[in-house]
């Protein structure tokens, strides 16, 4: 059997697309309907995706003018998701920046068990003031002292994810002993940023923990994902740029002592899937019409960190910007964007156009076969390991994957026809259930 | 229609007695089997409860060789079981003094949404050192201090909560405008605990906010309760204590400028059911008998802040104890306890013997008709609105509720048949709807 692709569905709301709410199709309230991420998720379960994944930031993202804003605690509906489908991997983005370790490991353990071992985390610092000031801070901390909280909060989880040994429940009624209390082990963790005592109050999980997975591609981020990331997911907009990007992470991994096969990458990608080119194009082309241009300026000006008013629609954007290193933000999505509108000669408008679609992403717009060889192209020329499929409108842009692009790629060898027996997400992910920490593997073996 | 009883389903792992993990029937893993909560959810809604609830706190609590540790974090699985149940309520203890209000405002909101307005909040502020120390505190804060950011906590919450209007979602998509901007209301609150500066990312959800339950009986806590409960849990050992608790709260509700109808007292009772009396006090003496005592001796001596190795057996409690000013944990479990010792003379054996079974809440070993005979006193001598069912073992003492006291109550004509149409939980407990503090009741009604 040739290598297996990686499929995630990255659902959000209305799809990715930023015009997607005004589609006849859509529901204005999606973001927050139950049914709509059910029916999704059994979809991406019907294309025999590895896993879904939602995003998220603890703030209210845009002005509501704009666009939908808010959603479902991310957690909270994996965990409705997770009763209502039975083999797909459930990822959630969680911030490092703005919860406590105890509880964020308690509640990524809790997923793990009532799925049956299909928890994701999509660890992530979270940039920009809003969220800070939800959270008793002013301004944003620095990118490298996120980045640096954000490795020992993993620390501390991985000590309170490890805290029971696998066998530390006992169950002997007529002692009347229930567990072994020399399995458990406190965190006595004291650190920089987190101080935290005790054992978990819940006991390992089925994957001991969650897929840890990472999307920054800044060189913080990417140092870190080397170090704990088990998928990535990152924004690339050529080959060439996507097999470097894989190389390089790849080298980091082993470099930082692991298996680089331990460490999967999947780019985003935005299909836009007509049964002719000319359908898909005309699909492109209705969603651009529908954005509000106004709107857009806004926030790419917000992005490239100008003062209001700087860009004008039709011309190029300004020729000095300020370097990546500059920004406390979005680093890699800074440089991606500003290199397209660079390398394309993209007026603001056309940039925005772009953009609209998938945020930086690369939209693949064209008939399922196109889409599929663009995929397999990526697959087998060391770009990719898997993908993360962002619909740009949902439901009709997941469905039409998982109908027409999904049977090409089963038929050539790359993807799943079923599931087979239920399994973790781990397992999907073909990586090793990892050991714990306090348990010698030579101990186990004997 | 007589006035109706409020039944809430207070599930435990295995059940509220300290020896029911040993019975033949009890599973080791209860405590993060989804299936035995699903089953047990199911039975409640079978017996037409308001409501179910979990209690918990952000620690390991006791030796793992003494009884079942740990627990599913009580949100998720209240988030599971919203999908397996369609009426009944799902109230979840949470702390305020481990959390932040932004996260968790929004994992009630989101709660409240997936469920369709089932969901409240117990509101604890998390006694002991050893959470303290999972969240960066060498030292649990002191008792009036807990309750102060109790408070201080409950008044963001309120603001994020009602940061968006009802009515925000516009979904214009025409116009190509989504929400209304000037129906979201920032926190902007900077206090002594918190500063949180945006609105919440999720819409109002269909309560508004979660049913707020409290459950400390101490000076603070009741006074908490006048200012903020909408349903209180409490602790009394006999009709003459919890007539005085029910006078007392329900003037501090009206004193605090509320209808102390909108606050409801559910004082707990663990129903120990025989088909005789006989059957009944069988089943309680097979309980006592798997207690472990040594066991229970540490506990007590915990509770009572005493040094290990203080209390005897067979004698009764030392005639000095810290007054209960003194005590920085359960303050009105300590006075409980101590009461409950000196005025039936129990020696320390028997005390832990009583304690086994419910923590300091009232046992009723009967028959159906006795227990059921009980309820109806308390409930219409001004003793209780409902109460809080701590079946000893589960899910059989459940089963036996349901199957056995229930069909009587409702003969009585005190407890529904059926619950009708969907609804909300503040409903289910007879509660208004609280209107948004951002919109003027005149406004809304021209």
């Amino acid at each position: 059997m040739p290598r297996q692709l990686h499929l995630n569905a990255f659902l959000m709301n209305t799809g990715h697309h930023e015009a997607s709410w005004r589609l006849p199709e859509s529901d204005p309230y999606a973001h927050v309907s139950l049914e709509h991420y059910v029916d999704l998720a059994r979809v991406a379960e019907r294309g025999t995706f590895d896993s879904l994944f939602l995003a998220d930031g603890p703030q209210l993202w845009s002005n509501l003018a704009q666009r939908p804003a808010g959603a479902l605690e991310p957690l909270t509906l994996l965990t409705a998701l997770a009763t209502a489908t039975e083999h797909i991997g459930l990822i959630a983005t969680a911030s490092t920046s703005y919860n406590s370790p105890y509880n964020l490991a308690r509640r990524f353990a809790s997923l793990d068990i009532v799925s049956g071992g299909r928890a994701g985390w999509n660890i992530v610092t979270t940039a920009g003031a809003e969220a800070a000031r939800n959270f008793g801070l002013d301004a944003e901390p620095a990118h490298a002292e996120r980045y640096a909280r954000a490795a020992e909060f993993l620390d501390v989880a991985l000590k309170l994810w490890d805290s029971w040994e696998d066998d530390a429940i006992v169950g002997d009624k007529a002692a009347g002993v229930w567990g072994d209390d020399a399995k458990i082990h406190p965190a006595r963790h004291q650190g920089t940023y987190f101080s935290v005592g005790g054992a978990l109050n819940v006991p390992r999980s089925p994957q001991g923990y969650p897929l840890l997975v990472q999307a920054g591609s800044s060189e913080d981020g990417k140092h870190f994902a080397a170090r704990y990331a088990e998928a990535v997911f990152t924004a690339q907009q050529t080959i060439e740029d996507a097999r470097a990007f894989y190389a390089d992470l790849k080298a980091r991994t082993a470099a930082a002592g692991r298996d680089p096969g331990h460490l999967k990458v999947l780019p985003g990608i935005v299909p836009v899937i007509g049964s002719t080119e000319a359908e898909a194009r005309a699909l492109e082309q209705t969603l651009e019409d529908h954005i509000v241009y106004t709107h857009g300026v806004e926030r790419l000006e917000s992005l490239l960190q100008l003062p209001s008013g700087t860009l004008e629609l039709d011309a190029l954007l300004p020729g000095e910007l300020p370097p990546e290193d500059a920004i406390e933000g979005a680093k890699s999505r800074y440089t991606l964007v500003v290199e397209l509108a660079r390398r394309e000669r993209l007026t603001v408008r056309q940039l925005i156009g772009r953009l609209g679609g998938g945020r930086g992403h690369l939209t693949l717009a064209g008939t399922p076969e196109q889409v599929a060889d663009a995929i397999e192209t990526w697959f087998t020329q060391g770009a990719a390991d898997g993908f993360n499929i962002m619909p740009p409108v949902l439901p009709s842009g997941l469905d039409a994957f998982v109908d027409h692009v999904v049977p090409i790629l089963r038929e050539r060898g790359l993807l799943r026809s079923e599931y087979g027996p239920r399994t973790t997400l781990r397992e999907r992910y073909g990586l090793p259930r990892p050991a714990n920490q306090h348990v010698s593997p030579e101990l186990t073996a004997v």
